[in-house]
């Protein structure tokens, strides 16, 4: 094929590329470098021939779009979501290089992004530029590369709702895609939703000395006490009517989860865990994955947490929960559900702040957009079909304002440190995932 | 009386001793100018003719030892038990003045430590003044005068241990006594104890991706579970054989706790608390801090205490808990029973670090020294008679290593902040006080 031949031709400038996004801090949760990484990626995006621009969003970082024209098959268009905005580097002492080196050792590239998401872009621009360069792109590509996705993506609706139009297109290709330990890319059908909260119980007007606990009740005890309502030892949140709207897994589906393979030993030992939460087996952690709505404690703090002994009787107490949602859970409505739990339970005086809310979504396994990634990627390994990711993104948001199916495949291997200190990239995944994508988009323009 | 005139002639000296005391910071937390502050005081006890040294423990900031030999009555010897250290001074934006300003105004010295202990300790230390300068001591006088009281004094007991013979005395004057609202002196002849214990439970190796909530144990969850088996909603101690070794209250006791004023409305108006713990009474309130057993939650932390959302799954999550303890329960003890009782409950993997315990002690309400501090102590206002604090101190180190009464008496007004921004002392309190310590070594040193 033309194309795989072209990609390992473009190799050197791709990586080139990587190193100086790499290089280019892009912190969300800060705001750091944000324009100059998008206005870095607009170029990109134009030097390759694309109509590129940066859209805007008043108290938002840009979005970055970008649009080829196919002269072939200008009815069919596939659209990259990409990101280009990374995680904070913290802790910086755990890192082997500067956390922003971009240096290039043994087949990867290392710094904060080079995964996620800076490589999976650059596979993705290289695949396209690849493909103009063999004589025209076999459909229209559109990206749309947001810089807020490390932070909840918190305007990714009101982009999509504002440029409906010019966003159209018969697919998403998702920001990211798994390489699993055996070299096999996990074609990703689905994202869980999350509603993320905070608890907040207030006691005495200010901290009091801890010998008064004998006649005021601490806060740091109603919470508990209100926590320990909310969720059994196995995991099952304990909230009336939590389930009741949640879409169970087809035979499909279960058949699907079933063949997915999954080394429970080396997830155990990578983590370093003994077992799975309430002693379930391998399917049974399988499925819980794919289709648990869990709540987990995010966070916990009250009173004093330094060092030693402080005897005090701490004026409030807060906890930040997230509940991940499978389909069928609508984010406001789960939080009208715990809001009136706790009050049934007693604990009404206890504050509920929704931080963020966001739906499951999952694509149907036999859209045309899925056969084809599968086929596709089958440049990177043996495909794995799975049918949700156990995270969120904001894939609903996609899938119901563009009204098209979302499919994720990409380069980036299970262990590569996202979100942690040396965070790298494989280049040959890299360039596995750049001749996937033009295998996708060449599979997905035949009629 | 003479003493009552040279008092009041020695205020501006006492005054100054003060502020020169409070402009030293002293914080035992940290260690910040402890050596210093000792130095300080041992030359003030010098200047009034003391014996006065500086005793030493390695690991341990110096006790400041002082003796007045009475030439009137030398089989008699009172101690005044004090500290030099002082609580940290955060947090630092929320006082007027600088914490070591020891500015005057209307009435009051403001600082940390102006009453805790400083305050307390310069009103001593100008009543042994007044006395040598109207002929004489009535009886010897001895100070201790440690530096770490405010970290839970541990290494009072090695020093009682060490000088016993130097300390011997016929009864010891605690190193602080409340004023309360109507200007009453609190004598007060116990403290409660004390275990302070920090929980910890630990999951996965590192810190995960909440998304794994779905299939791995949140150790958060684990301590928030084992925190709910520990206390019921009341605040009793559901430890089994936790209060079998705690003594009742005798008739005699529960009729001084009912003769006790308590203002509870401005109580719960002075700590913003609409209700008791488990809607107690007010009878019930003042029995519950004289005698109540308690599980205070100091501190609670795990995961991420930022703003916002962060998905996380934390790999620890640690709690401090502060049990009081009465007369009868012994901490190591009860220490163990704890430890039985996580064990029994399917907790024996969180680990239990004791970062402090101290046994409660109860002076004989019909002990001459009470008598006699009851009798002096009308220099104040009338007194109350309280049969135990509700907080803790090294007094059964003193009262088991020495084998003599304590009893607590002094010029802190209950709204003085004390641990608190704005701490200050109230002057006409001070010389109140200075005026009673005389009254009780005249008093006590009569045959």
């Amino acid at each position: 094929m033309g194309a795989a031949r072209r990609i390992r031709g473009m190799m050197p400038g791709m990586v080139r590329d990587l190193q100086e996004l790499v290089r280019q801090p892009s912190v969300s949760a800060t705001g750091e470098g944000l324009e100059d990484c998008a206005g870095m990626v607009c170029r990109m995006l134009a030097g390759m021939g694309a109509n590129a621009k940066l859209l805007r969003i008043k108290g938002a970082p840009p979005v970055v779009y970008g649009e080829v024209i196919s002269e072939q098959n200008p009815s069919r268009t596939l659209l990259f979501y990409n990101h280009y905005d990374v995680q904070p580097v913290e802790p910086v002492e755990l890192w082997d290089d500067d956390p922003y080196s971009g240096r290039k050792r043994r087949g990867r590239v290392y710094g904060r992004g080079a995964s996620d998401d800076k490589g999976e872009l650059v596979a993705r621009l290289g695949a396209v530029r690849a493909m103009l360069d063999g004589g025209g792109v076999p459909c229209n590509v559109k990206f749309v590369i947001e810089g807020e996705e490390e932070v909840g993506s918190p305007h990714v609706r009101e982009y999509l709702l504002k440029h409906r139009k010019k966003f159209a297109c018969d697919g998403v290709v998702w920001e990211f895609g798994y390489v699993d330990v055996n070299g096999r890319p996990i074609v990703g059908l689905g994202m869980k939703g999350l509603l993320f909260v905070e608890l907040t119980a207030r006691g005495p007007a200010r901290d009091m000395h801890s010998s008064l606990a004998a006649i005021v009740e601490n806060p740091a005890w109603r919470l508990v006490r209100a926590l320990h309502t909310l969720r059994d030892a196995r995991g099952r949140v304990l909230v009336r009517d939590w389930y009741v709207w949640a879409e169970r897994l087809s035979r499909r589906d279960i058949a699907l989860v079933r063949k997915e393979p999954f080394d429970a030993r080396s997830f155990k030992s990578e983590y370093g865990v003994k077992s799975f939460l309430g002693n379930m087996g391998v399917q049974e952690a399988k499925r819980a994955l794919v289709s648990a709505g869990t709540c987990n404690i995010a966070g916990l703090s009250s009173g004093y947490g330094g060092e030693g002994a402080k005897t005090v009787l701490p004026s409030m107490a807060t906890a930040k929960l997230d509940f991940r949602l499978v389909p069928g859970m609508v984010p406001s409505v789960q939080a009208a559900r715990l809001r009136r739990h706790l009050c049934e339970k007693g604990y009404g005086d206890i504050g509920v702040k929704i931080l963020h809310g966001e739906a499951a979504s999952r694509t149907d396994p036999s859209s045309r957009l899925v056969q084809d990634t599968l086929a596709a990627a089958i440049e990177i390994g043996r495909p794995i079909l799975n049918v949700s990711n156990a995270a969120t993104g904001p894939m609903d948001a996609f899938a119901s304002v563009l009204g098209v199916p979302c499919v994720s495949v990409g380069c980036t291997h299970v262990y590569s440190r996202i979100h942690s200190p040396n965070e790298h990239v494989r280049l040959d995944l890299l360039e596995r995932a750049a001749r996937c994508m033009c295998g996708i988009a060449e599979k997905y323009a035949a009629p």
